[in-house]
């Protein structure tokens, strides 16, 4: 997978080099911080990828691609206010390493600054692109908000649960394709399927992410492991036919309604548990296959050569490599 | 000036009727609640008068104009929270309403809708457009940070505090003016001296604010006296060619170096007869004239006919009013 990892070390070059000397020192800082803190830059990558399928110049989708990366950073950021997290990418949090207001003003400033690499797109290009950002913008704080409403909910229905990752996550890795894709000139037919390739990409990628989660004993649960700690509900069981609650099982949803009064470690330990005697893993990979026969399909769709598709491919299997 | 309140009623009323019924309702209510606050509507009147007066169609810049009000207004949710300001135009404040949380992913969707609006300019002019927009949006997230890093300085120059508040309120109402006239089609050189009229016209209109809430016993004193009592420095002394620390008085200086103990009422009687005793409210009316006259003069020097120029002139006038 060397054309991914080249474009996401190209990405990552580029956010590092972005000296952000501006003042005042206490805005900015805690933006340098939170863009070298690194991660996948897979939404940049993905912008990239896609306006290359459609035989675009890679230079072109660049502020965009980097525009699409703040962004993701940005919500990380605020998310982390939200949720109370302590830590992200094993790093104190903004909001921990300084304040809570320098966190939410910094925040809104990656937002400004994200749209600062997106209006640098070339004119003729710039609408389309523009209202593709900013819807998924605004989808991406209404999944932040379903699943803030999920914490105090006794059920969640699997389908709100699955609108709610669809909206936090899928979009954005749907939307960042489809602006290389429009970047590179194609339809808006063409934008499309590319963005439902991404959306199903994105719904298995999720998935997969929360199935990793439930293995106990990774490394990184003690970080992830607090949203089931803050009553988020980090599951999906059944299969999305049954529209049955996800917190339905008496036994889960007694973690979930009351405060508990269990250490953090115990109240993760017990709640894997359940998950394995409700044979909630199995289930997922069960969603997660038909997500990526879906992705596949609008991928097929698409008219261009197949060596071109080569790359998206790649992605699907770099993402399937993740051991569950 | 029934021209300027026309514009402002127009206004009022389009923002009541963008009725959001868009999902999650808890992320939906508190925008609704927000642009139903009322408030001057200044910034959208600036640019639709603007772009008029460039020769425009105001139909062309409505969104925008929208825009800049939703921006506005998302910019006093965060800030609410920020400075944990209770109330807003007299009602309760998102953060206290409903809660922190939700007032920060709120304030984020209003940023996203915010763009949503200005995206909609006609494709030729966007690219100037949105960069103004974004350019200023990011300057009103500094001079925020400003502000904040204020409450905790010893000392704050006068030169300094200017600063703040340019970035803070007056690039907005000259980026205002600035995207009106660019909608209208004016060149570049024309549309840089509107904003500087903005910019001086702003300057003079936020010390005006500051001088009128050093009135005592005004009935807004209430809410805004929240500034004194979080340590903000609504002041403003001396010239500013003396480039005197604005705190320098040691009476001064004891109200904003420690915390005190004094009950809220008390704190913000003492430091008004201070600012009495130290003459500043006459000492910055000279500053606001001074502002005045810039703007006059930029505004003298723009290539349209005097005429075109009238609402201009009556919103300095409109400004000017209020009483001090």
């Amino acid at each position: 997978m060397k054309e991914l990892r080249n474009l996401q070390e190209t990405i990552h070059r580029e956010l590092q080099q972005i000296v952000i000397a501006n003042k005042p020192d206490r805005l900015y800082e805690p933006i340098s911080y939170t863009l070298s803190l690194g991660g996948k830059r897979l939404r940049p990558a993905l912008c990239l990828a896609a306006c290359e399928m459609f035989g675009g110049n890679q230079e072109e989708a660049f502020n965009a691609a980097i525009g699409l990366e703040i962004f993701h950073n940005f919500t990380l950021l605020h998310d982390d206010i939200m949720d109370e997290s302590p830590m992200r990418r094993g790093q104190i949090a903004v909001h921990k390493k300084w304040n809570r207001n320098i966190a939410i003003l910094s925040g809104d400033t990656m937002f400004g600054l994200a749209y600062q690499y997106i209006g640098k797109t070339t004119p003729d290009k710039l609408p389309k692109v523009l209202n593709t950002f900013t819807t998924t913008a605004i989808e991406v704080c209404e999944g932040q908000q379903y699943d803030m409403d999920f914490e105090s909910q006794n059920d969640v229905f699997l389908s709100d649960y699955l609108k709610m990752i669809r909206l936090k996550t899928a979009v954005l890795l749907a939307g960042s394709l489809k602006i290389g894709a429009l970047i590179a000139g194609s339809s808006d037919e063409e934008a499309e399927k590319i963005y439902k390739f991404g959306e199903n990409l994105g719904m298995a990628f999720q998935l997969k992410m929360i199935c990793w989660m439930l293995m106990p004993m990774k490394p990184i649960w003690q970080e992830k492991g607090n949203d089931i700690v803050t009553n988020k509900k980090p599951i999906c069981c059944s299969k999305p036919s049954k529209r049955q609650p996800v917190t339905k099982s008496a036994d889960l949803s007694t973690f979930f309604l009351r405060p508990t009064k269990l250490r953090q470690t115990k109240k993760f330990r017990k709640v894997l548990g359940l998950f394995d005697k409700l044979d909630i893993r199995s289930d997922t990979l069960e969603t997660i296959q038909a997500y990526q026969q879906k992705a596949i399909s609008y991928l097929e769709s698409i008219a261009v050569a197949d060596t071109a598709k080569t790359v998206m491919y790649k992605i699907l299997e770099y993402l399937n490599d993740r051991e569950v």
